[in-house]
């Protein structure tokens, strides 16, 4: 795979391994926050579980999980907080398949919390497991809740859907459009990089705090960029099977993204690109003196890079 | 007014020189954190503005200024925290008053958020207000984020909306009925209770800590109720123009609320026995030793429960 060549070490394998050996703990931690189904009210923490379990790639609690130990603290201390992003980022998805929003009936192979639960349920379940998020960041201490809040909130996430519904419709203008690839970084960079970034920087205030905030923070920006310019082109190219939900919706709503306005094969460029850049970081971040032992963790954050482009071929 | 007579003081009227001497510095509180409405997305921050200003009671945060007053702190201390549980309730008056939920167009005496902005805006919002309100409430420090969760979340006011909406066509049941009772105290008691007794033990947090914060949190779990209480007999009894929305809803939902299990007159009292035995807590509360010179917050507390009451006559 050419995008992987670049990058330093031989792909993603180190983070996969990571992932499969830490997911049961994250499991573990995402049961133990949210309240059991034969809890009342049974039919909202149905629904709020549904949208949790059994869930995607878990990318954003794997992400603190290494930050952690990025820092030298373990993974385990940042166990909770970690599912706490868990919890923010599938409140993102309810409430963005809503009716009034996307309006998506597929959603991880299965029918989106709405089309199971209806509106008001799916609503509120996305808003109880926003407020439980907290609950479990705030296990981090220091800034973190502060940090989540405002990657979430309305200069955030938030915000960056806002701007996203704004921009329905500007996909049909000519590619290549300067303004336009602006804009669209904006976007990306508040709706799906914030949170990629959070979770990194939250996971080192758990694990005792990176030796290099400033580093950790910009990976993430960048590999916030790279995993929405992948996920623009798995839009266009991959399959209903493939995705868990329908492909071709950003087109179908003239949505702005990367390969309308670039193309497929410069938007996979990009993409290699800021991942290359985001690896290239990570002996900054982890530079706890020599023979610091943080080998495994730089080929971690290498490896994290080089999975975020290689879904995109 | 009877139900006052029963009250130690002679009203509300130290709760209202409170409420308006602070009431200026609650709105700057909140003005300082809502970004402004020329900062983009502008028509998100404009949406969460017009459900903040002008605002109606701000109860919620006169409750933690004057429980940081209890605890011998400042009430200035308490701003931020206090300016985060006015978001957090108006958050989920945006959520209440949405098309799949109360679908109300009236709220303050104005067109609702979603009738303004539109629904997704209205529930991005939503979900803007919420997050930000963790941010501020974070600023009580100790576990202040811990409390707001456990309040607002699944277990406590969206739990308490999800039992309300379930309990809709109940209303037509025969009065009286002591299972019902209990399921309608279950619903206050987390739909408005829950908020209610968590802005003052955020607001102690805020100033230092209650000497009895037992005492606190159940003299909140009374004043929540009486509150409650006495909006069931208002939307009975009220016109649009004094309550700044549509009166009669709950009946008009079959929805199930005291004076349609009790009767107007038997609800009236029991809002008054639970102002009353709130405010026999006052002097628990206070007891910062003799001459602790809490006699006004006393006053405070107790006015609180009278105004509770006040406006169900």
């Amino acid at each position: 795979m050419s995008s992987e060549a670049a990058l330093p070490g031989s792909g993603s394998s180190a983070f996969l391994e990571f992932t499969a050996a830490w997911r049961p703990s994250i499991e573990a931690s995402l049961e133990g926050l949210l309240p059991a189904e034969s809890e009342g009210p049974v039919s909202l923490h149905r629904a709020m579980r549904y949208a949790i379990f059994p869930g995607g790639k878990r990318l954003r609690p794997v992400l603190a999980l290494i930050a952690a130990r990025v820092t030298g603290g373990s993974p385990e201390s940042a166990l909770v907080p970690a599912a706490g992003l868990e919890l923010l980022h599938s409140y993102s998805l309810i409430h963005d398949d809503l009716p009034c929003m996307d309006d998506d009936e597929l959603r991880r192979g299965r029918a989106t919390c709405h089309k199971e639960f209806g509106e008001a349920l799916a609503l509120l379940a996305g808003d109880a497991l926003l407020t439980l998020a907290f609950l479990a960041v705030a296990e981090a201490g220091g800034p973190a809740v502060r940090v989540l809040a405002e990657a979430a909130g309305s200069r955030g996430m938030v915000g960056g859907q806002v701007a996203d519904l704004e921009a329905e419709g500007l996909g049909k203008k000519a590619p290549g459009e300067n303004v336009e690839l602006a804009r669209l970084e904006s976007i990306h960079d508040r709706k799906t990089g914030a949170l990629i970034a959070a979770s990194l920087e939250i996971g080192a205030l758990a694990g005792g705090g990176s030796d290099d905030q400033e580093a950790l923070r910009e990976y993430g920006h960048l590999l916030g960029r790279a995993f929405q310019i992948a996920d623009d082109c798995l839009d266009q190219t991959g399959s209903a099977a493939e995705l868990g939900k329908r492909p071709g919706q950003d087109l179908a709503m003239d949505k702005l993204t990367y390969p309308v306005l670039m193309g497929l094969e410069a938007s996979r460029k990009e993409a290699e690109r800021l991942a290359v850049a985001a690896a290239d970081l990570a002996p900054r971040i982890c530079s706890g003196g020599e023979g610091s032992g943080l080998d495994l963790e730089q080929r971690l954050l290498q490896d994290v890079a080089s999975y975020a482009i290689s879904r995109t071929t």
